[in-house]
């Protein structure tokens, strides 16, 4: 008979402030003798390994795991499938496994990913997932404002919307924020500005991190030299967000 | 010259589960003088209460806020300018006060009626947010299954939505949550069945709790007796959430 396997938990670490993380994560982070997350870019930390490193001891495992910012399907699969295999050795010397990906876990997440590749190489595996703050939460906080109140209906568009998608969300909900807006900016504040929705547009940047920037009044700002991360914030409904 | 003003913290202390709550609203929590929290029902502890008490220490004021669960605007405002009143002697004393809220304190929260009713008495006080994990999240981490991937739109209806805005919902977005389902669960049960989604829509309850129930195949369940906080998950696009 041989040895149980180590379990695949999830964590999601928050958008950014270190403080952001929840303590159920950081117990399955202390916990855990491996520790896996998206390795840095040109020799700088990633997100999320900048947010649970000051957490780890010594004893503990480092698994940076390399996912590329691509769209190519088998480019993915390739690094999923090689990212699985990495932390598969791990489970199956019965050692746990604990991932750290910024924002949740659940929301437009690598981990979704990583989970699924482990379970297809080795179907035995339990995996949970520990929800964390998403970045539209935290942008709204910053922001001062409600996100959402009452009757308002949210949509989320993720990076890859059409302009097609965001008449259509605008014209459905109350809020709609875009995800990772930077690199369709000029286009979507053309579309604001001709529905006069400028003045109830915001976008955050670097969410809750040190070096956040907020935009509030977006028109001044027809170009925007946004970071990947940035995200923007609509209150279709009514001048004032508690409308 | 006046003693300054207390500032007014909200915090989001998460879905249920306790180790929900982030190492931020926790500090916060431990920092202030003053601990608000919306009053329990019916002699019972309310949710965000039961999450923080064991938090506290007994130097600290806990002041329960009654907010009544009804429609009618005039009730509502009354209940909420009491509540600012009662957080407000202690601010103009000078003391901090941190309101503890379920979920997210942006993200259809009492937290804003609140804020925005101590700003109208004592237009000076600074109001901070801490974001908190919230429902949808939660209940996506329960089920095990990723909320969005990729290019999935997401729509969040709160409380009082029409079925004709659900129909709406379930045409333009892959992910679609419907919050506090269970007034209006038969409807929806049967919009559901018309459009062969029962297969692919689970609903939560009591997410994250040690009495949390999950509901997973919905043909079975077109009546059910779900308690106020119930939330239900439909992914529209394919049959996988993955898809």
């Amino acid at each position: 008979m041989s040895d149980p396997l180590g379990q695949l938990w999830g964590i999601g670490v928050g958008p950014g402030d270190p403080e952001l993380i929840t303590v159920k994560a950081l117990n399955c982070l202390r916990r855990c003798p491996v520790v896996a997350f998206p390795a840095g870019r040109n020799g700088r930390p990633g997100m999320a390994q900048t947010i649970v490193t000051p957490w780890l001891n010594p004893d503990q495992v480092q698994v940076p795991l390399w996912f590329p910012y691509v769209q190519d399907a088998s480019t993915l699969e390739t690094a999923w499938q090689g990212a699985a295999t990495q932390i598969g050795s791990y489970l199956r010397q019965g050692q746990d496994v604990v991932f750290a990906t910024e924002g949740d876990a659940s929301f437009y997440s690598t981990f979704t990913y990583l989970a699924q590749a482990v379970q297809q190489q080795q179907p035995q595996v339990q995996v949970h997932t520990i929800p964390g703050v998403c970045s539209p939460l935290a942008a709204a906080a910053a922001l001062g404002q409600p996100l959402t109140v009452q009757h308002q209906r949210l949509t989320i568009l993720p990076a890859m919307y059409t302009l097609d998608t965001l008449e259509t969300a605008l014209d459905q909900a109350e809020v709609v924020v875009l995800m990772k807006v930077a690199a369709v900016y000029p286009q979507v504040w053309a579309i604001l500005q001709r529905r006069e929705l400028l003045a109830q547009s915001r976008v955050v940047t670097h969410i809750s991190g040190h070096d956040q920037v907020i935009y509030d009044n977006l028109d001044n700002h027809p170009q925007l030299s946004l970071p990947y991360f940035s995200l923007l914030i609509v209150h279709c409904g009514q001048n004032h967000p508690l409308g």
